[in-house]
């Protein structure tokens, strides 16, 4: 079987991202399309899916999960009030593994580990009741070079030090900023996400990613992405070693070869090293 | 618009606290008033409302919230499952923020931080359905020198160290006793709450906070209280940093200037400075 | 009364353990014994049971708790989740004690902590409705010399090294492995559970145990078990310090004098003590 070169990511917006795998297989990560402004694809457009990993049950996450496993076959990773969802929705139990903090599966062929973040998780049944569980973090273990970080939603905490030692994730994301564009009647505001701009730093930091990209947002003209740019950049002012961050537009991908290297795939951004290239920011 | 030179905070019995601020805005904290054996007040007592803060959904917590809500209209910051309760009481959602540990908001003008808390969160629906989720701790940062801490309920945990760098809360309050008077039909007895007397010593230190309302009780004369006080004292001969303690009889207001500065207004207290003043116990 | 003089312990499985206490008080933790492929119990074998101790709604650890509370008139310590299960199971609520993280209690004339552990916990009711709640851990505190430590089912966490300092657990249990023998149609395989083989010996450590017996196995012939072994031989080739491991065959008692000597009762067992013998393994 030809193999491609190259793992392909693409970040479909908020913290939806397409993974293909260099023999074909395609991972979807928390598949938030519909409704998702700016996702430049819908649940009926991918030919073949085997896996999709869901972090929890919020709309902006488990989104057209039920879909795209009722399409295609796919087995999908999640907790059990994301099963009770998918289930209530029409998804063979037999599609779906549930999993808990700490806990590592194989799945499709994929290694896969569960690892705890800090959140919620809840969402409402067809039948109108409520369920919730525990948010979930993932590693994907993709070959000895690229271990992918996939927290879903999660606030800073210590044991993000303790992943790092016992998990080495490589590259992942974190999210840092609020959607826009969906829409609310809650009263107020959000000033932050769960991470604020300089928690993204340090949880990047504790993490100790070699790549960070950063989500949670449908646009990269949006403050808390600037203002998590402005502490990077502030870290680095004062000495502090900071991942390189990859910006990424939604519908963007990045190609990554198996020895890690990672190629972006437009002009819009430029991939900081430690030779001093700035971080990618296009506005 | 005329401000007052206080901040006045009103402690209503085990863990919930009316707030006035300068300028007349007032907040509930938690506000279990019905059933709560030695609150001062009711549901239908205060002319206006402007914030409900609930940690979690236990009665003991969540109490009234539903109608102080529906006869003030003010916003609710809460967790999804509160917010299922809330709605299937005819609270409208447009008065209801959901909200996840580490997000910022600003809400009725107020900036409020979430904050991670170790606890549970749990209640029944009207259709006798049982939701769950994530407990939550709040800090309202008032002014520059004013940010206050309050956890509704809490066990002890590291990463109060962490609360501290980030937030730097300056006062608030921690549940040490178990509420009197609250009837259960459940075997055996509780020899604690979450947090132990001594483990409520060391989550104000780790907390670093200068001002602790130790709560969770409906009367001062309470073993868990006394025996707290005593974990204070042997902590202060052990040569520990201890932040000064302020303990409440329910109804109790304080008033606290804009620079931070405290002013009981009862003779019960007296308030212990680094000058040598002795924590107030009136018993 | 005549004390026995030795504190009973019996492993049947899972995570289940059979304690009777010297003055006879039997009491029950994770009691899953119906559907447990090496149980040599069932539900109905108990001439009495004082006491029921359950860390989570999973089947593997619920188990047949509802059943055994109606025959024994026992009483439970649960989450509310559980208690929710067990009242729509028909046990009175007068048999049920709701505990949460950091509270000490007194049931049956025990001492119990309950303690955090890092899990998930979840059931459906038999009006198909789903339930959720917080795990839980949980130290006995038999006497002065004997503080066991049930964790359920957990992963790792730092904040086990506050546990060791605030608790001082001396034996306890740490699910290491995944139950054979129980029927899935999940896609996919664990390859680990929620401590690694690894992470379990971290954990040991972490918790300052004297003793540990691994459990989450229905029989000592299971690769993780095995895996964990090689693990805590590692450890000790590098150096560490590791706790005495006991593997206990599902049926099999150990008895624990009132001084914490423990006096294993079948010849598949050696007990590794600093003298160098070596950890039992019977394969």
């Amino acid at each position: 079987m030809t193999q491609s070169p190259f793992l392909q990511v693409r970040f479909l917006g908020v913290a939806a991202y397409e993974m293909i795998a260099r023999d074909g297989r395609r991972v979807l990560l928390d598949p938030f399309l519909t409704g998702n402004p700016t996702c430049p694809v819908g649940p009926d457009n991918f030919d073949r899916v085997d896996l999709i990993i869901v972090t929890h049950a919020a709309k902006d996450h488990l989104g057209d999960t039920a879909r795209i496993a009722l399409n295609s076959g796919a087995s999908v990773i999640c907790g059990g009030e994301v099963r009770a969802y998918l289930e209530a929705h029409g998804v063979p139990s037999s599609q779906i593994r549930v999993t808990a903090w700490g806990m590592r599966l194989e799945v499709a062929g994929f290694e896969v580990q569960t690892l705890e973040c800090r959140h919620c998780s809840f969402t409402t049944l067809p039948d109108g009741t409520f369920v919730s569980g525990i948010p979930l973090a993932f590693l994907l273990d993709l070959n000895e070079n690229i271990r992918w970080y996939h927290p879903g939603d999660t606030s800073l905490f210590h044991d993000m030090k303790l992943q790092a030692e016992l998990y080495r994730p490589t590259i992942g994301s974190l999210g840092i900023a609020n959607p826009a564009g969906i829409p609310s009647n809650a009263p107020g505001k959000k000033l932050t996400t769960d991470l604020s701009p300089r928690e993204g730093v340090i949880a990047a930091q504790w993490l100790g990613l070699n790549t960070v990209l950063p989500c949670h947002y449908t646009s990269l003209d949006d403050d808390l992405v600037r203002a998590f740019m402005r502490c990077v950049d502030d870290a680095r002012t004062n000495g502090e070693t900071v991942p390189e961050i990859l910006l990424l537009e939604p519908g963007e991908w990045l190609r990554i070869a198996a020895d890690g290297s990672i190629y972006p795939t437009t002009a819009s951004m430029e991939i900081e090293n430690s030779n001093g290239r700035r971080d990618g920011f296009p506005i």
